[in-house]
């Protein structure tokens, strides 16, 4: 189904990897509601991925960039702006990993290169993509710029590690660099802070699946799946929120809003007998 | 501009005074988007304001309720079943008055019984709506319920005075039925903190237009209108955001997350001389 | 053991029933660290509960007073400075009570003469008690008041029902009445949110064992005692935290700061299978 | 005044530079409330400022360390050991340092090796820290580790650039660290956000001065001085707050808690004419 909301607007996808990504889905739906789009992942996320697959049913294309190197997100954003002929309306940022939880180095002996490298992977590549962007003056007026977050931000969840960390940061640049990119071009910036989701990346992470039945327990709304997601960020992307800004937006069936729940103390308490 | 966003669903807006009224605009998007509403005010409000007029505009009926009323909401949800011939969709709660506020009462001398009555109008008939709605199963599955709240449920802003306790129920009520509201009938409930807007309400406050100006300033964006707020919620109302609830969502043009700016640290410095 | 934190200072406790109330503690605390203070509970409490020892036992006297009335807190008010020949340094309100949880009347049904009732002792209460103590200047420069609260006020606890919204209202009355207080007379206003704790009051709620059970083992430190919430709050009628009002402070093992906890989900996996 | 609430207590004092500095003040207080102490800086601070003075006065011994050297962290955790002769009662984080801010790099063009730099100074360094004591099982059970943080890891404050990124990611890893510490040890960690305080390196902030009056005026009980936050952090190392653990804690005369002040907004709009 299709509102035609994202009509005559243009935007950069990063991160879908394969049909499970929520990036991919997003691409998808952005295209459904009218946008003309471009994708862009590591050349090895391209190689992995199906990224190719997804271009041809978006009628996209595919630049090759890796979100920590500015030099490549220069390239992308020229890239951007030449096939576009015009400004960009949206970006999406979904781009996250983490070497020490990849290795399942405990959080308390992670090895600080990792941490760096977790940090610029996921959390500073997204000040270099809008500082690239601001730079080269390629936001439209009320452009939307999303990136993905996670609950861990505000509250530990055991296991997550130093992505903990790199989510703060990244809803940290969000409100740091979004003041700065309304002032000067009206530009909202905003993350959504999104249900744990069984993709690729989510089911990387040890012990991923009994956390899903958990915090599905917990949310009065279940989950929320990828595709709603998609759904989700298309409205941040539309002209119908355009002062929403510097927030971060839980899109989680109502977990963070939630204590304790009598289902799940249940299942607990006959758990530990 | 319509995206059919809300084709074919049905939903109660309380609270369009005149033309200023941020509900007024609700209930005309709703309608360009596609929805059949229903109109619903105070007797009072009814002959002050210029609800027919939107009603004829809107193709709508108008049924007058006292939103603590539980008698008045009883009438209104089965004038509403019947009207729509089927269940409700997407109700906004635009609903709030302070007696202590009116009658410029300081709040370290507030009147108990005009606090009841704060009280009574601006949060606890949120919860009689909603228990008349889920008593009657009048919502549909995926239903979603709005209400509008204000920054000062979280943060003191002077001279709002017993309207921050209303505002601060309003929330938990938002997230206390919210939960029930999902686990039972998958209807989702939130409320949205609108930057401060010179609606008639607004307008009544001792203050307001300055408050606006420095609330302006201070918001990178620059306060959020009526009018865009009419946009936000019939984001809210439609199919894309299922699975966001019990959330207090901020529109407001990033004033929510600012701390300090520079411009207006200025003025105040020239202002203190 | 004692540091004469309190020493010369005055102060009223309100909501010691018995042994197991944290009032009791508190007021056993305050005693120690060097106070003086005075004792206050209803009438009905007052015959309940074994309030004469604690006095006893604390060179304290009792003055009667229901905290929704005006009247009784005037004449608590007066007692309380003629007894200590001076003005108030510090306050406990430790009040609370829902006849919809008491009841076990459902949230989605509650009876709105019972919510008024809940907002009224658990909430108003606190700025009733403010309000009449401003008007008589009765609080020394730098004075201190604390109220006890629960995280129900931010996040959904299945089965707290409306005593979330009075928990709501109690924090918001905090901040407004300590923006307030503040200015004026130097004095804070703070809101302590404390784990569930196994009082009288806490075991009236239905499932409370198996909800301790749960948050004790979600909190990194396990659920705060009473004990411990005495000690906690003795730091905040000192000196040593002047400049800390208006704030809520989780006095919890770290449960507000938890996601998602590793045995917890173990735990959980086995109980649901 | 002394109170004797570290009688026998020990602890590591991070960052006093001269008699301004937040640690300076805690360090004294620390020796008045009973403590012995340990002092550490880098070596390149230890020349510039006065610490032999401090130690002299505190009875301390200096350690120069490098809060980014986990060498230098190894070497000084062995010290402590050694000179306690037993374990570390309490240890204070006040570190913090921006060469983006240092050289004035607007935020929306800082340079990316400056950044990683404000987070290894200003933020992973505090991991470094616990992650160093906690291999060396360092901490006493129920010892308290304190980090000082600021309001612009959750609102932004123009011109505090990428500080904010870096505060954030403090407070985050107080809440991750804090989770594993309490769990295996029994140890705390929480973070005290202080106002605006005119040490050197917050004179170090271009327009200090004058947000300094901004806050001040916001703030109901004004800005919190550095003597007061010493008090404070007192209260967070003692015995009284043994269950408080994973909080960011406002000590900043209610700014936190502010939305609009009626004297600022008089005094904007006089500016603005």
């Amino acid at each position: 189904m299709s509102y035609n909301l994202l009509k005559g607007k243009r935007g950069i996808i990063f991160g879908a990897l394969n049909e499970q990504s929520i990036a991919w889905k997003i691409a998808e739906r952005a295209v459904e509601e009218g946008a003309q789009i471009l994708l862009t992942n590591t050349p090895v996320a391209l190689r992995l991925g199906a990224i190719n697959k997804l271009a041809e049913q978006c009628d996209a294309i595919v630049v090759p960039s890796d979100a920590t190197s500015v030099e490549d997100l220069r390239n992308l954003v020229d890239k951007a702006l030449e096939y576009f002929g015009g400004k960009i309306d949206f970006v999406l940022h979904a781009v996250g990993m983490s070497p020490n939880v990849r290795k399942n180095i405990p959080y308390e002996a992670i090895d600080y290169n990792n941490f760096f490298k977790t940090m610029d992977i996921s959390a500073l590549s997204f000040h270099k993509l809008m500082q690239t962007l601001y730079e080269n003056d390629a936001m439209a007026e009320y452009g939307s710029v999303v990136a993905l977050s996670y609950l861990a931000a505000q509250r530990t969840v055991e296991g997550y590690s130093d992505m903990a960390e790199a989510k703060a940061m990244l809803e940290s640049i969000a409100r740091s660099f979004g003041a700065i990119y309304a002032r000067k071009c009206k530009v909202r910036v905003n993350t959504v802070s999104q249900s744990p989701t069984l993709t690729t990346a989510g089911q990387g992470i040890a012990g991923m699946g009994d956390m899903y039945d958990y915090t599905d327990a917990l949310s009065p709304l279940g989950n929320a799946s990828a595709d709603e997601c998609a759904d989700y960020v298309i409205t941040l992307f539309s002209d119908l929120t355009r002062k929403v800004t510097m927030q971060n937006l839980y899109h989680d069936g109502g977990f963070s809003s939630m204590g304790v729940a009598a289902s799940v103390i249940e299942a607990f308490k006959r758990g530990k007998e």
